[in-house]
């Protein structure tokens, strides 16, 4: 997997992903909680067969997840809450945590808060206008919808349009976070604008709409990568002085990309596959994916590939085999030499184009129903 | 008048305002300019006779009225704005600037953006909530609407529940204000929550909206006591970057509590007149008013009063008495020893309640029409 022992370049922030991630560190250094096989159990439980992002501890760490499923036996149910910064398209690594909210909210009948920020995204972006942002805004939602989420509970919200039903939440937030615990959590210095320096409080606000809108206080559970944690620390100090539950947590790994090392990112295009690409466009970055195979087909065959830094590998374990015992078999044959990188980049190029020829007919009808999704007043 | 050469404990910034107030002073320390005799012939010529306060250099402070008052002749017209932190009922101070803006709607045919700070207010104080700012944003825009503005020219915003018109500017605003340069112009410190570290830039929002509602990209004019100027010099700077015309100023001076020193303030009741007192009220604090008069009636017969630091004298130098000859011969009559303190008081007294009599009547009316001020989108 991507974590190594060779860290000491890791950097993991909300606003930044570089250098091979430890995710074994990362449980320490934030202070979350290792997705346990108990944990697990509860879930089967409830759910039948794990989810593949579980089974394969894609999602590996939390906060209160056990206290979630504990009210949940007793009667309260929750909401989840997770989002998207549309300064871009979207990739195939963001749909991650998507997918999973998608598993959560049809086998526990969850609503789903989804924050579109373009307000955070104009203010820590000196390049890009809010109409940008706005535009990505709508182009991203469409690819949440075309996921098959259920319009009657699945609540999106745009930022800098719904910050009416934002804002005074946010105030409550705002008011108990002083300048100095946001620049211990944020990072902030003294050149932050103010807007950045603020938006941490409207982050927050979604964890807390679900009172507003229906009366009801359940807690929000939100499935994100783990970069965005310290974001929940403030929110889980503050909830329970405005009287509502601590927003709990289930954390995922990113999406390596298809170079070598690092988390797939808009920021280096042709090591991410986007939504709209095109196959001939798949298919060139693909072609140039970072792999663990041999410098010659001579060699692999002797000596093997290792699937563990492949790029290649790596999607189909996140999301184009669902089938353990044929991801285990193919891994075993690249490690055996049987296969060569070619076989695997043909395959992953089927899968991967077929998944998205669909995924652009469903975001294309979103057009038509993209209103149903926008929360209301 | 009060300002005074014996300084050293003035404090003038937005939140707060504490010792003898020198206005001289004030002009050097922020920067800005004296209205001069000339803009005041200037201003003549557009309105006929001086408003009181301007004759009396209540408005004594400006910045750019003059590019103001040209761009009015070269046919570009310009928007008032001015506000009011709603954290508690609305005194004869808080009148000042809001009558001064009255004439200038009246004269100019200019329409008065006014802000209802509701936000802010429950920002700053750690003892009131919302609930507590929304009632008074209420109850203040009572009092504003009572003294006559045009529902057709003036346009209250609410800023909670209003957000949605101010908030994309607002953000192109706090884009632009690095925190460093907000804690040196507002001296936030790290304990400052980051709401209020933000708050700036909704306080800027309104001098652009016009432009947002019209079209039309006219300069804003605001009229307020000296010590919000600090808001406006970090938002002259931001303007025209954002391709809107540098807000300009007119300030004034505070009106003086009823105590010794320091302007007229709602954390101190029994030194201030609140539009709802009743006339039982308005006589007791009248009778216990700080005055320049002696210690016995006949020390002041023989000696005279000193007019210039008496706080009754103020209230008809500021609004009761707007003939100057006649105000002239009570300053002279005093300082002469012909007039005792009683029969100012008593004057005041019958001015004071005759005023507020009218204005509560008004008032009473507005809560029919409140909603015609309210700003539309």
């Amino acid at each position: 997997m991507v974590s190594s022992n060779n860290n000491k370049d890791m950097v993991v922030t909300p606003w930044e992903v570089t250098g091979e991630v430890d995710y074994d560190r990362l449980i320490r250094d934030f202070g979350t909680q290792p997705i346990t096989s108990q944990i697990l159990k509860k879930i089967t439980d409830k759910t039948g067969k794990l989810h593949l992002q579980l089974q394969r501890r894609i999602f590996f760490s939390h906060r209160d997840l056990d206290t979630v499923l504990k009210l949940y036996d007793e009667g309260t149910k929750f909401v989840l809450y997770t989002g998207r910064g549309p300064s871009g398209p979207v990739h195939i690594g963001h749909l991650i945590p998507w997918l999973f909210s998608l598993h959560l909210q049809e086998k526990f009948g969850a609503r789903l808060y989804f924050q579109m920020t373009d307000d955070e995204k104009f203010l820590i972006n000196d390049n890009i206008n809010l109409q940008h942002t706005k535009k990505y805004a709508y182009e991203n939602a469409l690819d949440l919808i075309a996921l098959g989420f259920k319009p009657d509970k699945t609540f999106v919200i745009y930022d800098v349009e719904d910050i009416d039903l934002l804002y005074d939440i946010t105030l409550e937030i705002a008011k108990r976070i002083t300048y100095s615990t946001a620049k211990a959590s944020f990072g902030f210095k003294d050149s932050t604008n103010i807007g950045w320096v603020f938006w941490p409080a409207i982050q927050a606000a979604p964890c807390f709409i679900h009172k507003k809108l229906t009366g009801e206080n359940v807690p929000a559970l939100i499935p994100a990568a783990i970069d965005q944690d310290p974001y929940w620390r403030v929110t889980r100090d503050i909830a329970p002085k405005l009287g509502y539950h601590k927003p709990a947590q289930i954390h995922c790994r990113f999406l390596p990309g298809l170079g070598s090392g690092g988390k797939m990112s808009a920021s280096k295009p042709e090591t991410s596959i986007f939504t709209m690409d095109s196959p001939e466009v798949v298919k060139r970055k693909i072609w140039n994916a970072f792999t663990g195979g041999k410098p010659t087909a001579a060699e692999q065959r002797k000596t093997g590939g290792i699937p563990s830094i492949c790029s290649i590998y790596q999607y189909f374990f996140y999301l184009f085999e669902e089938d353990d015992k044929k991801l285990f078999e193919r891994e075993n044959r690249c490690k055996a030499g049987e296969i060569l990188c070619g076989e695997c980049k043909q395959e992953l190029f089927f899968r991967l184009n077929k998944f998205l020829e669909e995924h652009q007919k469903r975001r294309e009808r979103a057009k038509d129903v993209i209103e149903q999704y926008h929360i209301k007043r």
